[in-house]
């Protein structure tokens, strides 16, 4: 006789979760990183000299540096982000949390409250949009372009809400390889940005998680380190750069907000092992091992590129990724990538239909979001052939229709 | 000109922290373990090791094992448990958490509405009630005695909230080494305190976190083990038996709540390289060291059970520990310990006032609690004759009670 604890449940529990049966064959979805790039050996060695020289540490929470992090892991990061995206601050503006998923809900918990408006972009990360739609917070989108949000749109949408009376909470944006789009914002455009939120008294919360990874290794400033005035919450991550299973990332901000980010987060500390194991592992080695990630990585997306060109031809309009691990197609107004996303599951290929990527999910029907970065070259091969021939079969698209190229 | 986010914060954002400035020099508070019993040798060896056979597996969101955890940690504590307290289940009844504190978070998450009401022992963790206080959660101290709650009074207050029509969301329940009072509930109340909760359709949360800290080493069978209807939910954890900063915790319940408290987790899983060391580790090492920290606990708890007769003498009452890391003591009415607190604070000396370790924090006036797994022996020895001076300074406490036992 088991117990029944469904007239217990509070009215905001989650649906339960399914028993996991595994990866999908053909796995697109999850922003899993490549196997092979895990720098293993590496790893052994920084845990090696990390745990003899501050192992006794792990005795007390927060390894003796306080509710902000480890102090060495702080320190590399704020140099680190100085030499990458100008942005300075000493480690006592950074706050280590347990993966950016950590950043977006310590920002929600200390600056919303349900019937709230955010300001995100048209087409955004999906676990933003479900943490917004659990709290009963209201967004917007932006459209967005080639170089990321429009300005001219974001500066319409900003005067609408004024003149409704309603002032947003913030603008959630990922400027450096958005995500989905892949693209990457201007600094010019970053300028305008800022000179709209600074005119408008709205903040802005800047994810850079992916910003590491553009192919060609260069990046604008991030908004954050253009900005004088602390209007810019920043948050990163190592889950791109490094690997996902870490949950390690990292918020830059000012301290009148930090410090309500830093009560919030009453967790007991981020994992120490990480922390302890990164920090000894970066400062000798991250630069490097980015350069050869994003070479692993274009590879990829290349892969990719073609396979979806030979398979889809002009049938899929693809957004071309500056960077990261991740690819914006859009197929046919006949195709509903919701019941591709099921008629694939099905044959064991698993993507991200784009209406649970976008603000208004109508825009989204008949797009998706592949991940590239986790299957190899080959499945990426197989895998998007397989989608080609689901979509002939339940769509009713071309057969083949890039065959012309192939052959390779 | 720096931006003002004061108009923009959430009605529930907590009050900004304070920058970190240190441990205090006596560290009587936080939970701290003893930073020579951290086996830095062995962790390095199993990091080796698991390094080397698992490392590729970072690339993936959940180690390729799922949401539920690293599924050789689970194996490991699914047999681990059994063996220690009795429960029969699985890997897949095993949910690994970032620590107690997250198990505290998806159990009020899937279960708790403001205006709940919750079960507690009269004296209980000031972590969870303030979770209760944060959420709006009313709750009801039950009285404690030499073995935990005593059943008679958890029986008057079950009929209690049942004749005015009140259903209690669970009892929360610290059974093994009671936290603050160090007890440990025999078999009988626990086969007694089933058959309540039975009875009432109330379901008990038992959080077994010190619970392999006795000194003598052995345990009653869990709540959880005694229990064939699934009502109980269970948590444990690595942060006493290993080290805190590992942020590394356990659920064990049935597969209908265990897949809220799943699909509740939502933070991309636990850290991953917690997981995989202490899987490895612990399969070989676990048993051999949890006996070394004990011997190291037990004389720390003797040392400062000596220090407070001593210095305090009869003006102490103290709450013999059967295990774990802290002490409960009583002073003299006259001692107000949350005065206490800010005084001894001033010194250097850092206590647990007993009104924040209590349902009504009137019964905690004269308390405090002492954690001592941290500091040496000197210094415990050093902290309480400190606490004392400041007792006789601040309270007109007799000087020097216990000095007749003096002069070891």
């Amino acid at each position: 006789m088991a117990f029944d604890y469904s007239p217990l449940l509070s009215a905001a529990a989650p649906p339960p979760a399914v028993r996991w049966s595994g990866f999908p064959r053909y796995n697109f979805v999850g922003g899993h990183n490549d196997s092979g790039a895990v720098p293993v050996d590496d790893f052994i060695e920084a845990s090696r000299r990390v745990l003899a020289r501050d192992g006794q540490n792990l005795a007390t929470y927060g390894l003796a540096s306080g509710p902000q992090g480890y102090r060495p892991l702080r320190e590399f990061l704020a140099s680190s982000l100085e030499r990458r995206c100008g942005m300075r601050q000493t480690a006592d503006e950074v706050l280590v949390v347990s993966g950016s998923l950590q950043a977006l809900d310590l920002v929600n918990d200390v600056l919303l409250e349900p019937g709230d408006m955010v300001i995100v972009e048209e087409a955004t990360y999906q676990g933003t949009l479900q943490r917004y739609d659990r709290l009963g917070v209201q967004y917007i989108g932006v459209p967005l372009d080639e170089d990321g949000i429009r300005m001219d749109a974001l500066s319409g949408t900003l005067d609408r809400l004024k003149s409704v009376g309603m002032r947003p909470k913030f603008i959630y944006t990922v400027p450096t390889v958005q995500n989905p789009t892949g693209s990457v914002m201007p600094e010019d455009r970053r300028l305008e940005m800022l000179r709209l939120a600074h005119a408008h008294g709205v903040p802005i919360f800047e994810d850079d998680c992916y910003a590491e990874l553009t192919f060609d290794g260069t990046r604008p400033r991030s908004i954050r380190a253009l900005d004088d005035q602390g209007q810019v919450i920043y948050c990163g991550s190592f889950s791109k750069t490094i690997a996902p299973a870490l949950r390690l990332g990292y918020v830059v901000a000012d301290w009148e907000i930090l410090s309500r980010l830093i009560a919030a987060k009453r967790d007991g500390g981020t994992g120490a092992l990480e922390q302890m194991v990164m920090a000894d592992y970066c400062v000798t080695h991250f630069d490097d091992h980015l350069s050869r990630l994003r070479g692993v990585l274009k590879e990829k997306c290349d892969a990719i590129s073609d396979a979806l060109a030979a398979e889809f031809g002009t049938a899929a309009e693809v957004s071309v990724p500056k960077g990261g691990i991740f690819i914006w197609v859009t197929l046919p107004e006949s195709v509903d990538t919701m019941k591709l996303f099921q008629a694939a599951m099905a044959d064991g290929v698993a993507i991200n239909p784009g209406a649970e990527w976008v603000a208004d999910p109508s825009t989204g029907r008949n797009k998706l979001r592949l991940c590239f970065g986790h299957p190899s070259i080959a499945d990426i091969r197989d895998g998007v052939a397989k989608l080609a021939d689901i979509c002939h079969r339940e769509f009713g698209l071309p057969e083949r229709s890039g065959n012309v190229g192939r052959g390779d």
